[in-house]
């Protein structure tokens, strides 16, 4: 990860123009609604992004920085109570101002003084909390399409983001491949790092499998249909107990994948795209890992592990429908041999509860607060997603989520013990 | 109430104009926010009242009508069960589509085939629908200027509507103006009425009051204060039980009226101009009826009656600071004789559960759902506020919120019994 | 109201010994649960009757007096914040301590030091408040009856209290009987009153009514059974909107009467004495005044108001189905002419909200809380019930329950306005 | 596990009675209550680990058998969805019937039918199905001091269940035994097992641990108290996200161990034996695990993995402070070399997610449901507590509760890198 300066520069420049460029099909107005506690506003995110270069970088590292107005310190800050009491997550979507073009301002601004930074000889500390900032900026690039996917998917205008052209794929075998067990090393080394790896990565560290057998490819729609079908929903051997109560919640349950759509008898896929009839072999997304292990246990199969998932990419190119194809949908696996939608079309579940690896160590000082803090009831995910940045992802990357989250763009990928079938 | 056709055509007209100019000085995303349930967004009002005139006269009344868009009849239905199930009034600010610009354009398409309707010889129902509508809407348009108010008064940067030149009042003296007992006349006649009248104003009946006596003018912010620094809110002597309750209640209670803000120890308050220093002799408001009838204990008073209120203001004239003044604050009394802010400045809660009048009549139809089926839990607000167009109110106008709403132009004037002190 | 000491003894030691009475054929168990926050353990109202002889009298009045238990005060405090800040009604029922036992011991304690007071010289406030005091428990007796039957009937074993023989009714007409419009007296005087009356009953003053007509007996089952099938549940025309809300509210709404239960298409009811076939000529009883209301709208009629309903009552003789008639369920009407079940059976829902008369005083010092705070947000109903003591009501006795509420014995008496049919 | 027959007839016999001699010291009114949705009223408890015998053994097993009541299938059952809905759990403290007297009958005829049973020739399905029946009581033996304890203990009287002797101890220091890494065998063997185990400990497996160190004793009283005393409940940066949610949160929030009370300075326990002076040497005891991490983060320490302490444990003879010892209190460790307190006590955290071990086969049928559908959100605790029977625990045991969860015996055994420090 030793980037020149101008590379850096020109990275940064890059970077935040993609964040700009994925919010040019909005509306105003779409910039401002927070439809749930977890999508929070575009315009949020465009601000939120900023702060963290604002207050990670040019208040300590900025002598002549001036904010471009202090009650932003407090409005923008996510998390991060080091900093101070942030505006409260729930109430982001009941805030009009300040306005996009406020916002837009505010990017500028601090724009303007990071290039003068970005000029500056700097440290190691700098360099890195400069690729932590871009990091963290591809991180809520994903968000703005999820977050705007709910936003418009939870009209019932269901108005498109973008004109999509996607192309159905035909029927391929679904498949498991076999891997022996044994010591695996699995994590993001930090002695001899080239890239940038977030500190839930690390250490590298070994670990112990045993035989598995993995999936060639994603469930598909049509097979999730067939669970579902088969009164999927309503067997309550097949779902593990907090799922059963958080499916018969009288407001919080669900009976479908999130963006499904039943009318007259025939499904639909809410898409960025708008409404289209469900694609049989496109692969079932949106589901949360309770849906993906009640999948799994209905199949006789079971999730991977985090472990098992890494040992299975690690060999492989990271190559895949990223945010880069402009698909902004998952596809149909191609029929050819071996692995395929490892990387990008959707997040894959897996069983694994995001936990320190062992030796695990925080990023220091307040960045301390950006992954350590939220060990606890969540799964892993792995692979990156349709809307995940190539550039972003890699076979170390752990994502996370609570198990009851759908909102992102999650899939499923099954898992067997050698031993079975 | 019989307007000529040309009459009707350009009220109809200035009253949807001052609709948008009260839009005016919004910025677009103003228009989208919810930030509680009770204050719907500034676009969803300005189409809701356009969704009446299309479903109450141009579906029924105007043949070869074809709706602007067919989901605005769920999406815009403000709770007229009987036209469909309303989209849920809690989730208005979840929608960013329609735009505003749509909006206008929706407007323009019903105002155009109004037109076309107002030119047409018309029959009493259409004639009175149009009346109900164009009453309808200048309700509507002091809502938004009360939710607009929260909107923005509920955002940390407090930003300005617009900006105001409000002059402070002096003091000047409380006294109790006496009224006789006996048989009197209240309510708007359905008989021989001239003008407008909601059907929860008549019919005119007789009621019988004793002697009271009311107070000459509004409670001041600064007597509001000593109630306060007389540990007001911490004496549950002076509440009721449920207004107790709410105050007490973790995350819906209140220690201070609605807009009072303290910084450093001293006072301020967030008017549509921004937040200004409180003004002592203005009118305490934006109290719930829980809060005014805790201060009228305190000063050993109480709230007068819906009868009382309307006998003593019958007499007078009616004028006032109403929203024509621009000032869209309350005002504090002149240092006149006789009764002061009886019209406009802030509506005055009274004692009185909402309630049908006896003999009661609802409108017909669909439209009974009008004002009818609110006739519980909630108490009459009489007078107006500087909000209030001043052609909307009337000595019979029924206002209706439950006791503990405070984000309506809502203050205290105080009654006793004529034989206290 | 001159009671002379012995009869005052005599009737602390009866009214005293009712209270156990009541609670003689329960269960330990039964003393201990509160199946929703409204229904109180019986073992809690046991011991809160005693700690307001103990509050209101043996402290202030009985100098040499110990306490039984210091933690009382606060543990069996209801709602006299003056006293103290009570313990949380909602959790009553999470205590196991005291015991029953140690409450009967602690009723013994208080009934020993109350003895000697009754045997002393009193003066006029120590005499008014042992009223009160008796008044008070008779209240609680009526409770007691409510809540062991929701404690009871809301267990699926249906257990019964006791056995009862209960007498089918015939069937008998509705009719409405005529009263002419004018001016009335209402309430109790307090200047020459012979007989204790609560504060909220006074002071007696002039009401103006129209003509009216009020029917000559209660709603029945079975008209109440018609209109269910009419689908009075679904159609909101008929119903307020708070209550509309509330009977689709997903875990508070309601379909049916309280204690009616549907089994193999046949309807039964639960009643103290288990779950019987539903018997169509009884009264409908455990309605809320939401139902009340809607019902009354469905059959062309409205609820009374209270002035009328008292006026109806006043000339009447008490006379009824009460408590001491031991069915404690209520009963068809007689076939007889004129106004049956006016007293007794069900308390009748008015559609006045329960507000202070004019000139009310509320009782002095901490008994102020007694009735005037709770003077928000609920209905007046009259004439008591079949669990309410024969000695404890009369034609200006005011009850009061928030409009939802359902397990008091409440039912349904239709009244009409003259010119209507 | 090859129990004769005359053998499980005694251990039946013993495990029963051992039910009701726990519920011995109670008051009826104790059996009832049901404070919090966690802890069920104990005759629940007595009724539920009948209905198991009944549900799983003699209704399938026993043809003759004819159920005690009918209404128990369902008013019994626990979570098994496979038997039917469950009652509510949250709604088991509001019913008074069935009473502990025909529980104790329901009991009776059920063991009387299970006598019968246990003399016949049995296979190993039946055998092994008594086996986890016994088990299961066991459990629920705990279980019933737990929630017995929260009962009396969330009570402002404070009343004991017993009387203790407990002895303080005296000062000892914390040390840090090192183990080394490699890979080790965890879990019950189900091929060669001697003894019982659930089936949430197998298979038994390898793990790969690395070098770790982990404290020779429990947290105490003392330091958890410096923790306190340092501020660590309103430090962000030593909690989880989820955590500090949860300290904040208005209803649920916590700012000490759960039975901890403080009365004029001074800190008091509520024991079984009732409120005592806070015992500084002695295990701190009714934390959370979210307590137990923030701790052990202030202590520049972890939690202990799962792997982590069965390595420490299982070379260890299970002895310790156990529910046989009638302390009902965790002691203070004793002052000499080498582990202490690893069993009995205190159930100690890990940082580990209760989760399926590789190769996991639930029991099966209905019985499936016993352990395997936990599997989300919760943390493993190991090594059983002052109220476990020590008959009860093993070195494989694993005992799971969510991160939130208090009322549990559970405290905190810190652990280490070995490169720490």
């Amino acid at each position: 990860m030793r980037l020149t300066p101008e590379s850096l520069s020109s990275r940064y420049t890059a970077v935040r123009r993609q964040s700009l460029a994925i919010c040019q099909p909005l509306a105003t107005e779409d910039y401002v609604i927070q439809p749930m506690e977890d999508a929070s506003p575009p315009k949020w995110h465009l601000a939120h992004v900023t702060w963290f270069f604002e207050t990670f970088l040019l208040k300590p590292y900025y002598p002549d920085y001036v904010p471009f107005d202090e009650n932003f310190e407090v409005l923008f800050n996510s998390y991060y109570n080091g900093v101070g009491e942030p505006f409260p997550r729930s109430e982001r979507g009941r805030l009009s101002r300040p306005t996009v073009a406020t916002i837009l301002e505010y990017r500028s601004h601090v724009d303007d003084a990071m290039q003068v930074l970005l000029e500056r000889e700097m440290n190691d500390e700098v360099r890195f909390r400069i690729v932590l900032g871009l990091n963290h900026e591809q991180q809520h690039q994903e968000l703005l399409f999820t977050d705007l996917k709910y936003n418009l998917g939870n009209n019932p205008l269901y108005p498109a983001y973008l004109e999509q052209a996607l192309e159905p794929a035909g029927p391929t075998d679904l498949e498991f491949e076999e891997f022996g067990g044994g010591v695996y090393e699995i994590g993001a080394s930090t002695e001899t790092r080239q890239a940038f790896a977030f500190d839930n990565e690390s250490p590298r560290h070994e670990v112990l499998l045993r035989d598995f057998a993995i999936a060639n490819r994603l469930v598909t729609n049509g097979e999730y249909l067939a669970f579902m079908n088969d009164g999927g929903y309503e067997r309550p051997e097949l779902w593990l107990s907090d799922a059963w109560s958080r499916i018969n919640d009288s407001t919080k349950g669900f009976t479908r994948p999130l963006y499904w759509v039943q009318r007259e008898g025939r499904w639909f896929e809410y898409t960025l795209g708008g409404l289209r009839p469900l694609e049989l072999n496109a692969p079932v997304c949106h589901v949360s890992g309770y849906e993906a292990d009640a999948y799994a246990r209905w199949s006789d199969s079971r999730l991977p592990t985090e472990p098992e998932w890494e040992v299975m990419a690690s060999p492989l190119e990271i190559s895949g429908n990223f945010v880069e194809s402009g698909k902004l949908h998952p596809s149909g696996a191609k029929d050819v041999a071996g692995l395929r939608q490892v990387y990008g079309d959707t997040w894959e579940w897996t069983q694994s509860s995001y936990a320190a690896y062992p030796g695990f160590r925080a990023f220091g000082g307040e960045l301390g607060e950006y992954n350590g803090k939220f060990m606890a009831n969540q799964l892993v995910l792995r692979g990156g997603s349709c809307v995940t940045p190539k550039t972003h992802i890699r076979d170390t990357y752990r994502n996370f989520f609570y198990p009851g989250d759908r909102w992102q763009f999650s899939g499923i990928r099954l898992a067997r013990d050698c031993n079975v079938n």
